[in-house]
Formats: C-alpha cells, structure tokens, sequence
C-alpha cells in the first residue's frame, strides 16, 4: 500500500501501481471522466501511468493550465499522425503546446502544406480523434532509440536522442503513429473534440538561420465544439481590438526603420494617456509614502557585475558603448540605479520603510523576431519603485502593494485576474539564481504567506524566479478574455548584499534591508495596448486623448463654437473643434472614428438658447445642459476616473 | 580722408590714418578715456592703431564683452611680463582671456609657482602697471619672426609661429615683455587698476596629456578696485551659494563612480523640483498649443546621418553600441525622433505650426575634465520642443517663444538677461555648417528682426551657430550677478529637407517646413543649479521639496501635530513632521538648514487655541492662523507661484 496525498491534505491509501484515473474513479465516475493528466510529486504524469511510491498527487481537468498545456501536447501527436498519413515521408522535429494550443515542426522534403491542406488535416485529426485511440506510453533503452531512427533514416530525432542522458527513453504511441516524448499525454484521442489548425509558418531548424527551414503547422484543440466557437469569436473581437490596428487610427504610436524595432514612438494621443496613468501613479504612490526620483538610462560596466545583471541578465541587454576605457550600458532594470539612491546618505531605522518610485525607462533586447507591435518592444517605461524594508515590516508592505494593484484593477475594470508565483529551482542555483538557498526558501515562504492569507488566487511555478528572489507575475484578463502579463512584484535578497545596503537598528547595529521591487501598472507598452483592446479603443473619459469634439453643423456658427472650446479649454477639458466644411453626417462619423467620448453639435437652436446638445459615446443624450452643467458633469466623470 | 560709420549710423569723415581714439576723442575727452579697444568692420583693433579705408567703427569700452576681454588679454601679458621678471628663463605657450579673467601656459623648468609667489607677482604686476606703458604693434615677416625665437631657443613660439600662415607677422611690446601676438591690445598698462591671480593648476601642452605638463595661472583684472572688490565679494557669496554644495545639504542630487562622470541622480528632494518645473512648463506648452510626445533615447546610425549629426556632431555623442549588424547611438538631440513624428502622418497647412514637446532626456559626450556639478553634464533633461511653420508663420511663433522666455524669467525673479545671436561663418559652409549660404542669409535676417522688433537685448557673435541653422542663446544672470547660458532657441532649414518633411498647401501643391527648435527652461540640471544659487537654496515655496515642516515642542504634541500633519497632506502641501526626542531649538535650526520656507511650532498654547504659530523663512510671523486660514494662504502663494 502507498499513502496518496490530496490537494485538500487528505492522505488516502492505495495499492501500489494505483494510476491517478483509477484515484479519480475512486472519488466519482464524474471526476474521471475529466481527469486528462495529473501532477505527481511536482511532475506532470500521465493519468494512466501507475505509481508506485508514496506521492502528492493533483488531478488535472482542461481548466487547470497544465491540463491544458497536456490537451494540446497530446493534439500537437495527434496531427502528426494525421500529417503522416497524408504526406507519407514526413520527418519531425519537436512539437510542444504553447499558450494558445501548439505546434510542430517538420521537414516535407519537397512537398508543401497549403491553406486547404489544413482543412483536409483537420478532417483526418477528427476522424482519428473518434477512433478514440489511447496514448501508449513505452520504456527503451537508448541505444535501442537510436538503432530505431538509424535504420528509419530520421536525422532529427537521432539529433534530439543525442541531447538525452543515457537510460531508459520513453515513446508514446497513439493508433498509427509513434513518437519520441518525454510525455505525458492524455488518457485517450476521444478527448479532443474541436480542432482547428491556424497558421502555417517557417522555422529554422533550432533557430539557426544557417540550418534548413522546416515547416511549423499551429493549431489549438479544445474538448468542445463550444469552446472552440467561443475562442474563435474571442480571435475575431480580438482583431477587431488589435492595439496595433487602433494604435494607428487613434494616433496612439508609430514606429520608424530609422529607429529602430521595438521602439516606439509615442504620437501626442498616447502621450496623453501615458501622462494621465503616471498622473494616477505619482497620486498613489505619493499617497502611499513613495519618493520620487530620477536616474539616467546608462550606467558602467561596474555597476552591473556588482549588480549581477552582468552575467545573469546579459542576454536581455543592448551591447555596451566603450568610451574612456570603460565599458557603459543602458540599464534593462532601474533598480541598481534605485541602489545608489538609498546608498547616497546614510538611513536609520526610523527612514524604513524607504520607498523610491520612478517611471523610469529601460531597453532590454528582445529578438527581432519576437517583437510584437506594444507587447514585445525593446524599450520599456516601467511604473516602477523599491521598497527597502526590514524582515518584520516585509509583510506589510508586500500587502499594501497587492492592495495597488486591486486598486487599480477596479479602475480599470480589470475583474479577472491571476497572481503566478514563480520560484526557483535547486537545479540551478548558480546559474541561473544566486546560489542562497536558505534565503530561497525564507523569502518564498513570506511570500506565499502573504499572498494565501490575502485570499488572492494564485499558481506556484517553479524555475521561474528572477535571478536575485523569488516574484510574482500578475496575469489579467481583457473583457474578452484575452490573457496578458501585467507586472511583477519581486523580492530581492541578493542585491542589497551585493550593493553593501544597510541600516542602523534602534540599538546601533546595522542590518541588511530587503528589497520589493513591484510595477503595478507594467509598462506603459503593455498596459496601454491591453487597455486599447480591453476598451476597443473607446477610453473612458479621463483617459482619452481627445474628450470632447465641437462639430459646427456650418460655418456660421465658428463663433459660438471657439466660445464653446474656450470655456472648455480653460476648464481643462481635452478639446478640439471640427473646423472643415464637411456635412455635420462626415464630422460625427470621423469623430466616432477617433472614438471621442463627448460629442456637441452646434447649431441654430444652441446656439440660440445656448445649451449644448451632447452625443455620448455616438448616442445623443436625451436632455441639452449649459456649458457650466456639462462641465461639471465632464469634472466629476473625470475626477472619478470613471470607467 | 575716409568714412567712418559709428553704431548709430551716423557717418563721419577722418583723414586716412586715423586711430579709435582719435576718433572718441573728436567726440569727447570724458569718452576718449574710457575707450581700450575697438571693433572696426566687424574684427576687434587696437584703440592706436591706424585706420586706412572706410569702415564701420564700434568703440569699446570696459563694458562691452569684447572690450573687457581685450582687457583682460592685455593683463595676460602684463603677467608674463611680471613672471620673466621673477622666474627669469621662463617659456610661455599661450595667454587667453577667458569667461572670467585670464590664463597663461608656461613652462618654469625646474621652477616652481607657489601661493606666496602670486601674491609677489600681484605686487610686480601692479607696479608695472603704474609705469603706465604702452602696449606696441609690430609687423615683421615670418621668417624673421622664426629666426628670432630660434635664436631665443623658444620651442613653443617656434611651434605658434609653424601654423600661422606666410606673411607678416605680429609681436605686442609693453615694458620689458614681448609676445608674439594676434592682439589687440589696450593702449597702456595704466587702464589696468586692480589685479588677483587667482589659480594655478597644471595643464598639459596642446591639451594632449603624452605632452608635458605646464603651469597654467589664472587671473582677473578690473579698471578699479571697487569692482575687484565687487567681485570679491561675489564670489564669496557664489561660494555660499554653491550648487553642488546646497544640491548635496539639500538631497538635490548625487553621482556615483559606478553610474559614470556627469551622470546626475536625482534625489527626492530633487525630484520634486524637476516635476515642479515640467508641470510649469506642461501648462505653459500646452495653453500655448504644443502636443506632446514621448520618443526612445536611442536611434540608427542611418537616423543622424540623415539629420547631420553624424558627421557635424559626432564628437558630442556617446560612441555606438553595435548589434544585429546596425549601430545605434543615444540621442544627443530629441529633433530627428521629433521629425519622425511630424513625418509619421501626412500633414496639411491646416495642421500648421505642428508644435511637439518633450522634457526629453539627451546624451552627450563631454571630456571628464569639463564636467561641473550640474553645469556641465552629460545626460540633460531639456525642456524641448519644435515647432514646424511655414515662413508666413515664422515670426508669429518665434515672438510666441521670445514672450514665453519672459514670461518665465518673470516667475523667477530673472531681471537681467541678454540674448546672443550666433551667426554661421561663410569659411565654415560644408565643414560646421550646411552649405546652404542663401538661407542662412535669409534665416539669419528673419531672426534678427524679430529680435529687433521685440526689443529684447541682443548682441551678435559669428560662427557659433548649429550646423543646421542660426540660433539664439539665452544668457541670464543670476541676482548675484553671475551669468548662466541657459537655452537656445534655433532656427533650422536643413533638417526638414534631409527628413523630407513637408505639408499641403491650399493649393495642393506640397512646402517644406521651417522648425524652430527650442528650450525656454534650458535642462533641469542646469536650470536647477542656476535657481539654487539664484535663490541660496531658499525655494520659492511652490519649489520647495518640504514646503512646511511641522516641530512638535515635545512628545505630548505628537498626536495633536499628527492631526495638523494629515489635514496639510491631505490639501497636497508637502509636509513633514520631526519627530525626533531633540529641544525645539535644534528641530528649528535643522529645518532652518533644510530651508523649508514655512516652520509650525506646536505646543501648548497652539494645541490649546488650535491655531498654527508659524515661521516663514525663519521669522516668526505676528499672527496665529487656523488651520483652515493657513492652507488658504499656501495654496494661494503656490498657485501663483509667488517668487
């Protein structure tokens, strides 16, 4: 008998060899018609896979992300089979699930997928699906792997074998079709239910430039036709919402070849919403006890070995610019900046917590290739601060910055969201984290401390720290469900050590503070083109570039209309008057292009009775005000940051 | 007999031979000695020396720039003079006049300068000058010149003498002391009445420091000794209020040697000028009609040579950091980022003047020995913005950027300024310059008579223009007197033709643009050192980091000024409490330090009476206020900025 323990804490026994589908057959027959994998003792397992140890053991439904991410491995086998069966002599290369379904690299020798190859591929993955063909999972020892592939003439896979330690590897085989994988898969193709192929790409063979382009074929799988509708009509509102495409209409941002990928150039509409949310930011901040200050963008060569940057972070960094013997860099993280700052006078205790905030801006080098219209970029406005605190004030403090981010969740209608708590790995303490692990474990502790006692959801990930602690990346969700990551909020242990940090404690020793560093409200790269698609480029009031537009219906009313604007303007409203001598049909359409919150069309009767008629968000509204009263109104929706 | 032209216009006619002091003394003896120079057809001349032809004829007296350094130019003599006479043997190298006084290179041989030794030499300097000598011209051709100093063994006027040009030369003899010399000089050593030597520091010959190293002293001289002595006693006060000394007893900022050189941190306390001063400038740009941008700190190789930086600039830019086979640089200019964003939608005249701002963050490469608390920096805040206009709109904007210069100089109590006007030089075009003669012609005249018309003070200097067109710098003086060049406002007809920028006009026929560029509040970090010394660190309280700092009388009073503390924070004054265990008197004086312009003293009676006493600038104020009361008063003075 082996003890299995539950999510829950409950300890149950089994036979040894019990596989987690006979542990949710044991539960309900309804729970285990949803088990598609489970996670054993922290790994990933199939739900068929015996065990034969005491282990923790979590059942995984499609809803838990690494079901999911199982769901799709499983899909990406499943359409190799199909690819198989109608391009006989395909080679494989790998084929991993990915945030939105999966992919699979293949080598079709001289044969091509086109557009219509996915539909008949689709048809084939159906009708294999039904056959409901379980997924067979098969020890081997090495050299018996690679005798296989030697003889089937497969490059690719001799290629990865090469790469695996020797021992036993494992195949999993579902009806025709056998591949090497460390697995796990789903119990069965019965699981897969919807299935749709997207995108047909090319890929470098390891992404050398210098190796063979292989074909990529995308796809995404669901265990519903429902779920795959309603993802489908999420892909179409989401196109609709593109912050790039409305990034342009609005003239939020631009880019130039002679600036560079990446970076973006901010158009006076997107200045106005950036100055807004750091007006928000210095208001909150500067009411939570934050100072601010201002660093340059460079620093030497010395500042970031001392801060580990160099080499931890040197991938993420623009190469340097040698001058005077010295090597100076753009900084990719403000905080060593942040270091130097609490480092300039002495502190005591009585200056703790220290908070030091900076929108400030760093480049960080991502690949061409992955740059992607405000979501990728290589330059990076960031709402950013430190906090230095003591261990007995750390707890505080990391609630009141998860308080921020509710804060603003709730301003910006934001009502889904996940906290994703990522920790480091024993593995490569060293390598890739700085090799502490007691303070690993102490700080990882306070953190998820903090964050159960919260009652804010959360997932643990592993092997996903920064270098110098463990962090939270904060995921929220646009209204059309869209996932993005937000922000982080980081503990740092190592640093402060690293810059020689202290403080001088009631009795007059000097201890070591700890570091949060937190950015609530990202970038302004990525905030802004969530909020452009989480509001389809319709921002409430306080954040539009342009609040209000005076449409003359002709000309003979300019002079009302500039006293109009004037009033406005002088009140601080955001406005502008549609001059052209264009029917007032043209001036209401292009002001509804531009998405302009508060429309007034000025004709005779207003200008007669001097009442302003207002069309809000493109609808008349039903009662004509004052200037004064429509300023007022505009004041308060303003001053409520209004969603 | 000749045309002699004077400043006025009025022509007058001398026989051909007439000298500067001829002429002032046909005008008048009270004149005739206050004249120590000229300038005669635009080149500064000897106030003795002959002229031949028609020309037109400034006199010039102490006053005048370039007759003070004539002035000082002379004394540099007067010093080498009195230096041979005690450190026989002597060599020199060069002699300038320089912003402040003068220097000479020498090299001493063996000997060496000490702080007594000036003294001696003020002493010899000043006898010297009572013998009232003249300052002689003479011509001789080069190859004498050589055979001279050859004779002489003197290697540094051999090497002076090997890049003049063939032809004659010119040697300047007062007393016992003769130099090779451009000249001119005053007529005799008697006008020199005051002399300090006030520096000796070590220079390398040429600059080169593979060079051997010369003694460099450094003096002023003045017509009398009441003005040494204002002088004095300016420096003195300079001293006090010394920026880099108030910028560190306030927080203002800090450097480090891990950040780099002329790399200014910002502290809080700093901080909260800087936001001051943007949201100054913001209110002020934007009722003014700029929009804004925010724009990337780096750009292509391909992007500044498109706008001339590279080449005509290139020595002021950081060197390249190299990736992905591109080089990019740091912006030393937000211009071509700005013309980026002008070119990024098509523009019509109605779109005209297209005026875009940025409090822009540039870098630039100056030698470490250059750099100068927040003088001379080299990452620069600048209160940017350019403004593309067609030529009909030109003058309009330009008087606009004129008025808003004086508007700030209002708002800081600037009460003398002067605008410089740097022209090109015809030698220069293609080299310094674009090579566009009949523009710079035309521009230059545009300029001129805006200035003219506005009546601003102004003065003329050739070759000190951008490389893409005139420009004006703005010199203003700080109430102690000391002069701050702190902005530019520039023309530029170069740019928008290399960017391609053009508009529609109402024909439908497409102009290129003009652009002014310029930057009224100049770079926080200069602006801020000039506004401490302007002020001594005492803020104008809408400046102020701390604008009320509350000083509990003793412990009892800490929940009452608690009360007093949120209520002020809550009215956005920024406000601190000391709560520290010390006597009232020391709370005072420390806060006195920090000059926070407005003390609350809390006790009984205040605690009793609930109203404030209150300190304004270290004076007690006659009456108590309430709270209420109180508040009222701040924010009055903070909104109008009061001086």
């Amino acid at each position: 008998m082996i003890n299995i323990t539950l999510p829950d804490g409950a300890v149950r026994q089994y036979e040894s060899g019990v596989s987690p589908l006979d542990i949710a057959k044991s539960i309900s027959e309804g729970l285990a018609r949803k088990i598609i994998a489970a996670n054993v003792n922290g790994k990933t397992w199939d739900a068929t896979r015996p065990i034969t140890e005491d282990a923790a053991v979590k059942l995984l439904k499609w809803e838990d992300p690494e079901g999911r991410s199982t769901f799709w491995h499983s899909t990406a086998h499943l359409m190799a089979e199909a690819v198989e069966s109608l391009f006989p002599g395909v080679k494989f290369w790998v084929g991993p699930p990915v945030d939105n379904g999966f992919y699979y690299d293949m080598d079709l020798g001289d044969k091509k997928i086109t557009e219509e190859d996915l539909r008949a591929l689709e048809k084939k993955m159906n009708e294999l699906a039904k056959q409901n063909n379980p997924y067979i999972r098969k020890e081997t020892p090495k050299a018996e792997a690679v005798a296989y592939f030697t003889e089937k003439g497969d490059e690719y896979k001799l290629d990865l074998l090469q790469n695996l330690e020797d021992g036993n590897i494992t195949f999993y085989t579902q009806g025709n079709f056998t591949d090497l994988c460390r697995g796990p898969h789903i119990p069965s193709t019965g699981f897969i239910k919807a299935i749709k192929l997207t995108n047909i790409a090319g890929a470098y063979w390891k992404g050398d430039e210098k190796n063979k382009q292989l074909t990529r074929l995308y796809g995404i799988s669901f265990p519903s036709q429902k779920e795959l509708d309603e993802y489908l009509a999420m892909l179409e509102e989401a196109k609709k919402r593109d912050h790039r495409k409305l990034g342009k209409e609005l003239g939020i941002y631009t880019m130039d070849d002679d600036v560079g990928p990446g970076l973006i150039m901010w158009m006076p509409n997107g200045t106005v919403i950036i100055e807004e949310l750091e007006k928000l930011a210095k208001e909150t901040e500067a009411a939570a006890g934050y100072k601010r200050v201002v660093t340059p963008h460079i620093a030497k060569e010395s500042m970031y070995l001392t801060s580990g940057h160099l080499p931890y972070y040197a991938d993420s960094m623009y190469p340097p610019m040698e001058m005077e013997g010295e090597k100076y860099y753009l900084k990719s993280m403000n905080c060593p900046h942040h270091h130097k700052i609490y480092a300039a006078e002495p502190k005591s205790y009585r200056d703790l917590p220290y908070r030091v905030a900076e929108y400030g801006t760093v480049y960080r080098y991502e690949q061409s290739g992955e740059l992607f219209g405000l979501m990728r970029v290589r330059c990076l406005h960031m709402n950013d601060a430190h906090i230095y605190c003591t261990k007995e004030q750390f707890a505080d403090e990391f609630r009141a910055v998860n308080d921020m981010y509710l804060k603003y969740f709730k301003i910006f209608g934001i009502d889904k969201y996940v906290m994703r708590l990522s920790l480091h790995s024993k593995e490569k303490l060293g390598i890739k984290y700085v090799n502490e692990p007691e303070l690993w474990q102490e700080t990882e502790e306070m953190v998820r401390n903090v964050l159960v006692e919260s009652g804010i959801p959360f997932v643990e990930v592993a092997d996903e720290a920064a270098f110098y602690g463990p962090k939270i990346d904060v995921q929220i969700y646009s209204v059309i469900g869209r996932e993005f990551t937000l922000a982080t909020n980081q503990v740092d242990f190592s640093q402060p050590r690293s810059f020689n940090l202290t403080y001088t404690k009631p009795d007059n020793t000097s201890d070591v503070p700890l570091i949060i560093h937190r950015a609530p409200l990202g970038t302004h790269e990525r905030f802004i083109g969530f909020l452009l698609e989480h509001y389809a480029g319709r921002l409430p009031l306080w954040l539009s570039p342009v609040q209000v537009k005076i449409l003359p219906i002709s000309d003979k009313f300019l002079p009302y209309s500039k006293e109009v604007f004037t009033q406005l303007m002088k009140a601080g409203i955001r406005v502008e008057t549609d001059e052209r001598s264009e029917k007032i049909g043209k001036k209401i359409r292009d002001a509804e292009m531009g998405k302009v919150p508060y429309m007034l069309v000025i004709g005779e009767r207003e200008m007669t009775e001097r009442k302003l008629a207002i069309r809000k968000n493109n609808k008349t509204e039903p009662e004509p005000q004052t200037i004064e009263e429509f300023i007022n109104l505009l004041k308060e929706e303003i001053a409520e940051r209004k969603g």
